[in-house]
């Protein structure tokens, strides 16, 4: 992989980047942007589901990234900073760049490992937080959930700063948007999976559950949280907290859950450090 | 409590709100900002540790917070959004800011209940990040800790920002910052505490833990965690993860944490929903 300087800011090949942050709200047709060297190295990585389209680097970071970028199939144009910014329209510091490409996206059977194999799936409802779409991907590739699924309304895993947030998971964690007019319980009984679904307002303690084999844990967003008429339906679970401050972040609940699910279902986990 | 519409922008009684962002860096000599509804509500409440100087409001945003706001000993100035953005020199959106005084700090030693009662504290070393210290805030909050302590390096959990993804929590949680020279393992040994030190490269497990029934758990930054010689002299815990993905946000691995030692320390908590 030889790096190809690139001067002007106008170069076409360089288009993919522009008006980043504008681009950032609008979607960019299979298109999306990393940025950062620890997640560009996972998208350079066999680890990645998801394929570069080209990297953009300021050339004092070639040194410390060619030997992670040598196998990759797409070019890697350097730029100074400057120009960088130019082309972005704001400021870049860091210098790390990268366009991937989605691909086609997997269906969640596609994702969920059939019975009877254990199996941890995560799955978000209406979460319009990038912050905390990112933290639950990063906490379901620490406790090796097997997917992610989203509802239509779910902001996308792959927006800049989801990505920056999950520190690379939602590049190779898999995930699966669902069809506007999925039923979560129709779902998790279609995919061999125990439903239960993380709310303050829980029937049952998480601590007191023992962990199916094959689960689907549900979270919804910290305001209105999960539909009444859903939880109706679902075996609920809400984490003890303290009186006059029951409230954590979505992501962070979700992690509680994780840690406690991960014991049994999902992958064995590394002990070592 | 009638509130005083101020239409000056230049209006000396709102000097404390001018050039918002630029003094969140500088400091503000015994003074902090809070912004938005929950935390404002806090803030007024009988649970804060602080007290406000002043409240400043959107017209439109007085109906709705008249009644918090009736018990307390401090202004409330009313100017339109344009003048508010104007004064603080950013857009405000929400039109809800207050100015928090900070009164004298605390020694750690009049925050930590004394044995034999229960205790469970958690500690914060070298966190410059200012979400993490909020979420670190809010998670102590949300499982009941007695106090917070701060080393010299970690930022201010009553900067801006920090209340805020605090959801308020540092407004009514005990910290207290320790002198720069100040050493955990002899600190939690005046204090009567068993020193636990969260890190990815722990001795024990944290599920294989019996929870002491007082409890010093210390965080420290995500890259380079707690100094070698201080991690050869406590004990240390680890969350098992996943092969090839050991990273969990430091905020989030301290929730797991305080989740597992609020069982047995700590104050009982509320099961009800």
């Amino acid at each position: 992989m030889i790096p190809v300087a690139v001067e002007d800011p106008a170069d076409p090949r360089l288009a993919p980047y522009a008006a980043m942050r504008e681009r950032d709200l609008v979607g960019r047709a299979g298109r999306f942007i990393v940025e950062g060297e620890v997640t560009l190295r996972l998208l350079a990585s066999a680890r990645s589901r998801f394929r570069a389209e080209s990297v953009l680097l300021a050339p004092e970071r070639w040194p410390g990234l060619a030997a992670d970028l040598a196998g990759i199939d797409a070019p890697v144009y350097l730029a100074g900073k400057a120009a960088m910014s130019a082309v972005t329209g704001f400021p870049i510091h860091r210098g790390v760049l990268a366009v991937g490409l989605r691909g086609p996206e997997p269906g969640a059977e596609a994702l969920v490992p059939p019975p009877p194999a254990p199996a941890l799936v995560l799955g978000l409802a209406g979460l319009t937080n990038h912050d905390n779409v990112g933290g639950c991907l990063r906490n379901a590739a620490a406790f090796g959930a097997d997917a992610v699924l989203l509802d239509a309304a779910t902001c996308d895993p792959l927006y800049r700063k989801a990505i920056r947030v999950s520190a690379g998971a939602a590049l190779i964690t898999p995930f699966a948007r669902l069809a506007p007019d999925t039923d979560w319980p129709a779902l998790a009984a279609r995919l061999g999976l125990e439903l239960l679904a993380l709310s303050p307002a829980g029937a049952e303690t998480l601590d007191a559950l023992d962990p199916p084999r094959r689960a689907l844990l549900l979270l919804g967003t910290e305001g209105p949280g999960l539909a009444p008429g859903l939880m109706a339906r679902v075996r609920t679970l809400r984490i003890p907290m303290a009186p006059g401050f029951d409230s954590l972040n979505v992501a962070t609940a979700g992690a509680i859950a994780l840690h406690r699910l991960a014991r049994r279902a999902g992958p064995v986990h590394a002990e070592a450090c």
